[in-house]
């Protein structure tokens, strides 16, 4: 069978695979640091030479930044069926990036962040560096699943396109623009991102329900300027109390919204997906221990998984207004403000939500109190349907793979990348990743398990030739 | 009679009461600019000079900081009555402050700030200098009585011992340290101060209701960190909600503090006092409009006046916690902090209002939260009780001399001096001024009208004489 000469190749090669990406990782590619751009640019051309010589056309692309690395698969990739009919094969655009975050402290390594080796712990290999897990090692799973297609039976088995930012870790300031301008040349019928985590070392993920988000900074005025309390208090307004009544009413005793129409558009979990989380038995006391709390703060009749993937929540990220400073004075503020947010899921329409909070907060405010918003964004929920046919192939394959059904895990942050496919480019995102929590990304000694880079790149050639079939 | 001799010296002497006001005005006694500690000195000096001419035993008295004039009325003054039964007079401490603000901005006035000028605004003459009216004007007008009795009679009616500060501009930080070293040498029976304002320009007033203070700060902590709102947004505590939960149950909507027992010790107006304010036509919408304001925001069934004067407060002065920069951040801060204060009134018990509020908040804390407290201080309110004979003599005299009743005035704010009066000599106060609305205190082009200055000091030699009777 083709697969299982795939898969025998990446087995056979893994020492080599190791040699590439030890290589890889040995440039500093830390985008934030402009002293580091010349890595950056190195770490680009280096992805784009491994590319080309498996037979992708691989540019490395200029951007207003750092460059993106684009590798298109060549002739030999199928893009259609034999047969009588043509049948039509998914063109897929995977997606990673080769950006590190800068490895300080650096006193804190145990070896220097940009010497990649490998060590063992409890009879676990692990290859540390910076840049390993987020997002070099992942990166790499699919390249190697690629080469070793190509390898073993000289060509992939479906058109891909592979597209390497150089700079995830600075908020992607190039990466809209890049793709406003090559939108043709990057629409595919699926991306494929590996940057997320499995459930555990044992479990595979994919990340299906993604929390939208809209961003709202209220203003609320009472008197014209800051007055004497105690010459004015009393009859003058004081806009912290106003606010402070209104960001108190938005919660009911039971931790649910009461914003009017808020929950439009959200639906109950999947009884399938239900069944599964349930299924976890996720340590709640454990998550909630580790910030200090004994008690969840979300909707009384969710759990924590629930409550943290799959329900909107509500937000105050930061208040002020008057004196903050040392000691005490006696100063009734003319103004008081709050930046709120909101998660979304499913079909909530951020422009809806925005909307019936700005009506709530006007019709909550005391009279006499006048109120002013500004928007600091708003984006909707992403989620895979689990109709999705690009997602049944992916779970099988991880099956296979993994001897474990994979977990339909939500994210409660945003994952840029996704909404940008999502909007700009109308496709679909297959978010299956080989992290564990205690990868360390952004810390010192940042880690990937020897066996997540293995069986990742099992994983993705297991996905292709499914995605394929 | 005694008395009419007294106000036809002080009739006569104007020209010669304004020529020595002059001189005091010309020495830039700023308290705040250590390059004018010597005009400080200077000012002190000239006082104590004039004083000690008047037969005053007069003394420049070291401090910390700026000096004290502390004179005391010499031989001549009546300590008892004359007659068979020694008839007691009142012993009473008169208090002033001889320095000034800065005069900044300087390209505002009209005229230097430190030569005096009459100008004449619509028929009515006005001094135009920095201090003028805040304070060396009004602590003028006592010592020009003083004089006037002492020509005309000989001797003043009643023992005076006179204290005039060189830091009320900077807080009086030697203050307490001065009055405590001189406890026994201050004491008197009643303090006289000159440092308010009249009703209007026909209607002299005395402050006999100063609105203590409890300031308090609190700290609501939720999750043992920050948090990102995406990752931990459901199910993590959110301190801003809680503690804006807690502000926002403080008032009901008729206005009024729901703190349990925070009414306790709170009193109805007497009716007089209720009778007279309502006579006064207070203008409401004014007051509120010059502040932005259509409707009042405290208690409903009060007037503006009895919310400012005579009811007590709650406001916050200060709200902050998590990320309060431009732009967005998804952050679930672990902390949140307010600054609040209350205004005290009446029998008020400051310790009991700070522990129900304190009670209040970790009562009405959702459950998981904590609330650390910080005192900024506590402080009782201050009144002169109607029935004070002190406060009925000088009713009388203010009447005698302007043809009107004089306003029993509260103030909203604290008047430091009386309480350090009340708390460290144990004696009442009797706050009796004569300055305006418009003088433009601590503002360029600063002014005292001649009528301010001229009536009151005949408004004094009438409480002199008053208050020996």
């Amino acid at each position: 069978m083709a697969l299982d000469n795939v898969l025998s190749a990446l087995d056979a090669g893994l020492d080599r695979s190791l040699e590439r990406l030890y290589a890889l990782l040995k440039i500093p590619s830390i985008s934030t640091d402009p002293a580091h751009r010349g890595d950056c640019e190195k770490a680009a051309a280096w992805l784009a030479g491994e590319l080309s010589a498996l037979g992708f056309r691989a540019e490395v692309r200029p951007t207003q930044g750092l460059p993106m690395v684009v590798a298109h698969s060549g002739q030999g990739s199928e893009g259609g069926g034999a047969g009588g009919k043509p049948r039509m094969k998914p063109h897929v655009l995977f997606y990673g990036h080769y950006d590190v975050q800068p490895p300080d402290p650096l006193e804190e390594w145990k070896s220097p962040p940009f010497e990649p080796r490998m060590s063992e712990d409890g009879g676990v290999k692990r290859i540390v560096a910076r840049g390993v897990a987020d997002d070099k090692g992942q990166l790499m799973t699919f390249v190697e699943a690629c080469r070793a297609f190509i390898a073993a039976e000289g060509k992939l088995p479906l058109p891909v396109t592979i597209m390497l930012e150089g700079e995830e870790e600075t908020g992607s300031p190039s990466l809209k623009p890049f793709l406003d301008a090559n939108k043709k040349e990057l629409k595919a019928d699926v991306a494929l991102v590996c940057d997320t985590d499995m459930w555990d070392a044992g479990t595979p993920a994919i990340t299906t329900m993604l929390r939208g988000l809209v961003l709202e900074e209220v203003t609320v005025t009472g008197p014209n300027r800051d007055l004497h309390s105690g010459l004015f208090g009393g009859a003058a307004l004081n806009p912290v109390r106003a606010l402070s009544k209104v960001i108190g009413a938005i919660h009911n005793d039971q931790g649910r919204i009461t914003i009017p129409a808020f929950y439009d558009g959200v639906n109950d979990l999947p009884p399938e997906i239900h069944a599964q989380w349930r299924s976890l038995n996720f340590d709640e006391k454990k998550f909630l221990g580790e910030i200090g709390q004994a008690i969840p703060a979300g909707e009384a009749n969710q759990s924590v998984l629930e409550q943290i993937w799959a329900r909107p929540t509500c937000d105050v990220n930061g208040i002020w207004g008057g004196y903050t400073g040392p000691g005490s004075k006696t100063v009734i503020p003319s103004k008081a403000h709050a930046k709120i947010s909101f998660r979304l899921v499913n079909r909530q329409d951020p422009e809806k939500v925005q909307a019936a909070f700005r009506k709530f907060v006007r019709e909550r405010l005391p009279k006499g109190y006048t109120a002013e918003f500004h928007s600091h964004g708003a984006s909707p929920a992403l989620q895979l349907p689990l109709s999705s046919p690009y997602l049944q192939k992916a779970r099988e394959a991880l099956k296979a793979e993994w001897g474990r059904e994979a977990v339909l895990k939500g994210s409660g942050g945003s994952i840029p990348i996704v909404g940008s496919f999502k909007r700009d480019l109308g496709m679909d995102s297959l978010l299956v990743g080989f992290g564990l929590d205690d990868d360390r990304i952004h810390s010192p000694n940042e880690k990937y398990d020897l066996q997540s880079f293995h069986k990742g790149a099992r994983s993705w050639a297991r996905i292709l030739a499914e995605l394929a079939s």
